[in-house]
């Protein structure tokens, strides 16, 4: 792997967002039981079953199974953006190799918070659609940079950086660690793809 | 629009698969229960009061709310599969612009059948994976097809086959009638990304 993406993506640790034991073990039992169940299927009951604690402990760390699902939101989005920044810094290349990688990765806490995302309360949806907002800034603003360095050849900045997205994101979809690819080999592939696609000439 | 896209598309008719107007309202009412409260947050009665049905009715159709997930996959994969035939005859960027107004237009089934598909059983699961893996196919040898032309210039089928098929399908979760473009639009947009990746010189 290449070494600036092996330090991004070092560098992002999800269960860093809850510092201590008994949030890390709640937020966890929540996102498997999301995963499981769904949302709507998941009781406080399977959360506290999940985490080794009553329903009322629960409730001195969150308020409500929202709650919950917005902290995983926020978190999950809050690193995709992260990782994007930093790898942006770089190149196009290892920005799609470590997003790629990333969500093949966590394809259980992406899939929750997208797949999920008409649970949040109206308020809450709002605070992730700003961090995806920026999220897609950044790599807009990536793909702008190299159309004026002469480098990438693509007419519209906007639908060329939501394909760079939609690739990796939708990786956490279809991905399976029994499949064809490893994330690193995906990454690979993926990465030529995006280059292909930004700096063909003109068909 | 593409006179061939339009001929493709107007010869999709996902209710088609239901032919009585009963059927019709169980599987809409079935659909929109899913989309918004998710299949494990859908009872029967939310069914049956969506389609103006008795519970007891619902049961002379279907057998139960997994039935109905199974129903609705089975037919959103059965169009997919057929529009990619049918559109892969044609050429790729035919393929790419109507399997993109497809996933713009039928966002709500899509999302439906892609986050809800662990609810299937395992036997249906199966049914919906072979129709996912045959549509893969048929994209897969549409590009080894113009690679073997010299016209297509990337190095790996399967992953090219992926990667246009991750977009489309991914439009059905981002894609907003509120937004930038028109479904049309995107198709533009995509078909000139999906073609510049297939076609650019080895970066």
């Amino acid at each position: 792997m290449d070494d600036r993406v092996k330090t991004i993506l070092a560098g992002l640790d999800l269960w860093a967002g809850w510092p201590s034991a008994t949030q890390r073990a709640i937020v966890g039992a929540a996102l498997d039981s999301f995963a499981e169940r769904g949302f709507h299927g998941t009781s406080l009951k399977h959360i506290a079953q999940g985490s080794g604690l009553s329903t009322a402990a629960l409730y001195v760390h969150f308020a409500s199974k929202e709650e919950l699902l917005f902290a995983l939101s926020r978190r999950g989005h809050a690193l995709a953006l992260d990782l994007v920044r930093k790898a942006a810094a770089e190149s196009l290349d290892v920005l799609v190799r470590a997003f790629t990688i990333w969500h093949a990765e966590h394809r259980t806490i992406a899939r929750v918070v997208q797949y999920e995302q008409g649970a949040l309360s109206a308020e809450h949806r709002e605070e992730v659609a700003a961090l995806r907002r920026e999220t897609e800034r950044v790599v807009r603003e990536r793909v702008e940079h190299g159309m004026a360095a002469g480098v990438f050849t693509v007419p519209d900045a906007r639908a060329a950086a939501a394909a760079v997205l939609s690739l990796g994101i939708d990786v956490a979809r279809w991905y399976s660690p029994d499949g064809r690819w490893t994330p690193d080999e995906l990454a690979d592939h993926y990465a030529d793809l995006a280059t292909r696609m930004l700096t063909a000439p003109a068909p």
